[in-house]
């Protein structure tokens, strides 16, 4: 089957050619090859503007970024063998790592299968198809899955913001087996479970695993406040390490009932305490107590959701750090993450050192985090390093 | 005792205020208080130039760092019980981190003690005196150390060509008690030696300690290459994790000796062949014969040591760079590294990323890493975060 040609503007396949994914609609000849010659999630070849083929693609006329490059291969076919040739390489990746078949299976351009997440928790697979090119081979994509990996069960999380501008509806769908109760994870040892269609996301934030265990290595003996708690995954694991008494909050009352849940699953709910309350307003509760914490976890959700949002973000970030040193304790340890693709590490660790500077402490950097390798970065695309953290121990001068 | 004051050009407090803890000899208002009026290491307070106190330092007139905040407080004075307590401070925190006495101890600017490096190997501790202030305060500095840790010896290798900027002669010495014919080091269970008195730097780079535990997460079953191995510490525990062959090379006599012997003494000499070679010609003969390897690791020593030395010194890990993924196995993974406070980790990734790109490879990044967290970074000081490293998979097109 011939497959029509987008192809670009002068000069346009250079960002392309070294290797991000991606074309806007700007960069597209649009009098040569016009977008509305396109269906929504259709395979096209991306040409450059002499008639380079450039790679294999999915195009939406209606999103901003207009085609998604699947392989610069051009002569790829976007077939189940290709979704079975991207699965069995990320599974290799993911079996090496991790004892139990717990983690994101695949991570959209940083697996090189743009607009597609797998997350795996045992036998059944959670996935969002983020763009017309995924949504419109959903049923590919199944038979992929179930040829590779025989699940028990997938459930398309379709619920994201995303999909907005995709023009894609919001919806969740078991679209193969039957869906359990409860998501179930086992993280180092650690067991948690969530509802299988009622928590955020895919359910689990499995990229902020590694920077648990890490955080983990110094809680022992202290006490310990988790800010934006979520189902309790640090909360639990840094109970299990030896914290002495944990506050894991949260401003959801689902969130607080699945972190109480875990907290009971692993036989810490006499070292784990579950507030529901509002992050800022409980820090500045105890502050006016004189209530301290030895290790404070902020990981507030992305603040920065838009490039404008730059600004009121970095200001947002900078006072939730303030009042999370105000209770922590002097030596304390501070975690320190953002999860916006916006925000660049550097402005991170300056907000957090201002806010340092203004309590006059000083500072020591242990450790910089990211997003765990089953979330791999794609190397030309600083878009796929969403998430940062730094780790700072502060003592009182 | 009277202190006496440096005082400050006009401004030139602002970037002391916010955190930073040197002074260059251009910011010194040497009309008011000439440099010549001070001698090599003397205490002074910094002020600004209204006369305001910015902090306690170390004065040297003989470096382009005229003086090195050692405390924000003015009034604190540089005695032994500074350095106790800066000493305390520093093992509080390692010995959280850390089952045994291997580590770190204290870091030098991130440590808030500009020019001092301590390094523990069980009971002996090796150090370095890097400024005229710390050389001139070594008594005090060793009798700090005996109260605190009662060290069986004390190693100043202070043979470092940062002496030579501080006008300061290179020399090693055993200060206290008698240096054991091997330093002994326990990483996560490998045990290590090296000679006491004949290793590079301090004896053991444990700076790539948390770099090395983090690969040995993936190596399980492949074969490995080691670049630049030194002693033998990745090869080693590369082995220890379940690599079926590991090359272990470096271009050094005295290195491939200590190599040698650590596989020895782990019961993996079946599994590590040590090699003396240059890098690049061993890569060009393995590339020649079409000999690969699964997992490469390239650690060279800083090729930027000075700035105007980037350009030249990004060519060369480029170079390294292609010539290791040539002899990369498909599915392989490259750790990629760099120990020069110049290179910054954008461009050492576009190093990586240019080389690969000029293969033809998909890439992923699954691990961005840094020096360990007994090597604290400074939050005011890039200058303090040097080593950086990218994990990166990369797969044939």
């Amino acid at each position: 089957m011939e497959r029509p040609i987008l192809t670009l503007k002068n000069n346009e396949e250079r960002r392309l050619r070294a290797g991000h994914l991606w074309v806007f609609s700007n960069e597209v000849d649009t009098k040569k090859t016009p977008l509305t010659g396109f269906t929504a999630g259709q395979e096209a070849v991306v040409a450059a503007s002499r008639g380079r083929p450039v790679g294999v693609a999915t195009v939406n006329p209606g999103s901003l970024i207009s085609a998604r490059i699947m392989d610069h291969d051009p002569a790829t076919r976007l077939d189940v063998d290709f979704f079975r040739a991207r699965l069995r390489e990320a599974l290799a990746m993911r079996q090496r790592l991790y004892a139990t078949p717990h983690y994101r299976l695949l991570f959209s351009e940083g697996d090189h299968v743009p607009g597609l997440i797998l997350d795996r928790y045992g036998d059944v697979v959670v996935g969002q198809l983020n763009t017309a090119g995924m949504d419109s081979r959903k049923d590919l994509i199944l038979e992929a899955l179930v040829a590779e990996l025989a699940p028990s069960a997938v459930i398309w999380r379709n619920d994201s913001p995303s999909r907005d501008l995709e023009g894609l509806p919001r919806l969740v769908e078991v679209a193969h087996g039957t869906a359990p109760q409860h998501l179930e994870i086992n993280e180092d040892g650690a067991h948690f479970a969530v509802p299988a269609l009622g928590g955020q996301k895919t359910g689990w934030f499995y990229d902020m695993r590694e920077n648990r265990t890490r955080l983990c290595r110094l809680v022992g003996g202290r006490t310990v406040l988790d800010l934006f708690a979520y189902a309790g995954a640090f909360s639990v694991r840094a109970a299990l390490a030896g914290a002495t008494a944990v506050t894991c909050l949260d401003s959801s009352d689902a969130a607080c009932a699945m972190a109480s849940d875990n907290a009971a699953r692993n036989g810490v709910t006499d070292r784990v305490d579950v507030v529901r309350a509002d992050a800022a307003a409980f820090l500045e509760a105890c502050a006016a107590e004189g209530r301290t914490f030895d290790v404070v976890s902020l990981d507030p959700p992305a603040l920065v959701k838009r490039k404008k949002d730059l600004e009121a973000g970095l200001k947002a970030y900078e006072r939730l750090s303030r009042l999370a040193m105000d209770v922590l304790a002097d030596d304390g340890l501070l975690l320190t993450c953002s999860c916006s693709q916006h925000v660049d590490a550097y402005e991170l660790r300056r907000a957090a050192l201002r806010a340092a500077a203004a309590q006059g402490r000083r500072g020591q950097i242990l450790d910089q985090g990211r997003q765990g390798p089953d979330h791999p970065a794609h190397p030309a695309m600083v878009e796929t390093e969403y998430l940062k953290s730094f780790l700072l121990r502060l003592v009182r001068e």
